[in-house]
């Protein structure tokens, strides 16, 4: 394996939006930056930019010591990697993977890469494409402490807070389903809610300000709900798991009136319902994250 | 009806958490309070604080022109308000319902005082029991909005924010449902979220500081689809609903490998599949709210 490995170089495997972000970070930090896609035609503007074209993936992966891939998926990683000629360029080499998937496939394409004698670090970016070179990125790691710390010099090129969560490889990528969790479900409450108002004469933009509120209580309620499940007591005075149903369920009657599906929230209830079965129900809501984690 | 009502008295029918709060509210703003409930035993603190203490629903209305009305929803205070009695008691005087429910309930119970002649203003209380009297209550009323006018100073008692949406007297309710419906989805994705972390072995409260980055990012996306709704134009660039469909289905993959159930995720991800499904894959997810209320 390679150690101090040439940092004034970097190699980008994939030119999507964040993968041009990436390169396009990396050449503002003045490094000489080899690019290619699979999918011929989204290097224009970084080449004008100094980018290297390169015309394979694995003359791309020659072309640095470090090789940063960020793809749709760890199926079109592993697509662009593990073609034996591209394997072959890599040994000795460094990936870091920034590609979203799951921590298994992030476990799976460590192991993958130590039997080739590739190093592997696992990212997983947190912020959208404009933040990437900016104060506003977050990008979490997760694979060997040494290398990361090794490797910081160049990724500060990506900018804001690049965080290492642990040595276990999963790591990073488990942070990132969590909160894509938290994410896309508060943005499927969103929607529907929107739905509902819409039913109800109400505009989005009526609503604005009261959603608004709704989004600035949550994070004070998500840190005593953190509290709470790492202590294992859980605070329903003021909001019991039965007050909680009886809400869901208003909103699950609401919404089906106007014919607007309401599984998302019949979901919800259910979890909640489950965990008044349970003997929970004078509980806050969160003791339903206990609930649903053992079987 | 009665015209200019004596508003240096109030009644307060239901002291759960909520009426107990509402009733301490008005005796510490020095009016004469006059309280009852259907269980008894609730109303000692209350009386210590000079409450007077109603034997009966009916003695309770009588005692006032401006009677408050906060139980568990709209089935307990049809229980209450409409013995004949009761009914009896309440005529000529106005009803100030606080009580949580639908605005379809809502409708009808307007519907109903208007036969019974008596005035009637819906409300929905936005904020926990603790923020009642002090600046943090957030109420909003539907009615008539000379009613509302009317009662101001006496409902200044209760504090903070109080806004009235409007003479549609189901808007109170419909403005609830729409923010419970954020509230309730957002909480159970964090719950969610919690459980797989759990089970990855990441504590509660070192994904705390990750899960309050994604709260304070809902605020500003809330109000860029609002802007997208209102407008009919979703803005996908940066995140298409094909991407959110990916990253929903890691969620669920890796929730389920770990035998923690994800209904809510897999019924947010179809909500994003019907919107693809109906050609909407380049826009943005909140496309979805449009076509949940399309069928």
């Amino acid at each position: 394996m390679s150690e101090n490995l040439d940092q004034s170089a970097v190699t980008v495997l994939g030119l999507g939006p964040m993968g041009r972000a990436l390169a396009g970070a990396f050449l503002d930090a003045g490094l000489r930056t080899t690019v290619w896609n699979r999918t011929p035609g989204r290097d224009g503007e970084l080449a004008a930019r100094g980018a290297a074209a390169a015309g394979s993936a694995e003359e791309a992966a020659a072309a640095a010591e470090l090789i940063v891939v960020c793809v749709v998926n760890d199926d079109a990683v592993d697509a662009i990697v593990r073609r034996p000629e591209v394997a072959d360029a890599l040994r000795g080499r460094t990936v870091v993977n920034l590609t979203a998937d799951t921590p298994g496939r992030a476990r799976e394409s460590a192991r993958w890469a130590a039997e080739q004698g590739i190093r592997y670090l696992d990212g997983a970016i947190m912020t959208p494409t404009t933040s990437i070179g900016t104060p506003a990125a977050v990008i979490n790691y997760a694979g060997p402490a040494e290398l990361h710390q090794e490797l910081r010099p160049t990724l500060a090129a990506l900018g804001g807070t690049q965080t290492h969560l642990g040595e276990e490889v999963g790591r990073a990528a488990a942070y990132e389903i969590a909160l894509l969790d938290i994410f896309w479900t508060a943005m499927a409450g969103y929607a529907h809610a929107l739905a509902i108002a819409r039913a109800e004469g109400i505009g989005a933009r009526e609503l604005l300000p009261f959603a608004k509120g709704i989004g600035a209580i949550l994070p004070p309620l998500f840190e005593q709900g953190a509290a709470d499940l790492d202590g294992g007591a859980f605070s329903g005075a003021g909001n019991p798991m039965t007050s909680a149903v009886s809400s869901m369920a208003h909103v699950v009657h609401v919404s089906e009136e106007h014919g607007i599906d309401a599984g998302v929230m019949r979901a919800a209830e259910a979890m909640a319902r489950r965990a008044i079965e349970l003997g929970h129900g004078a509980d806050g809501f969160l003791r339903t994250a206990e609930v649903l984690g053992h079987r």
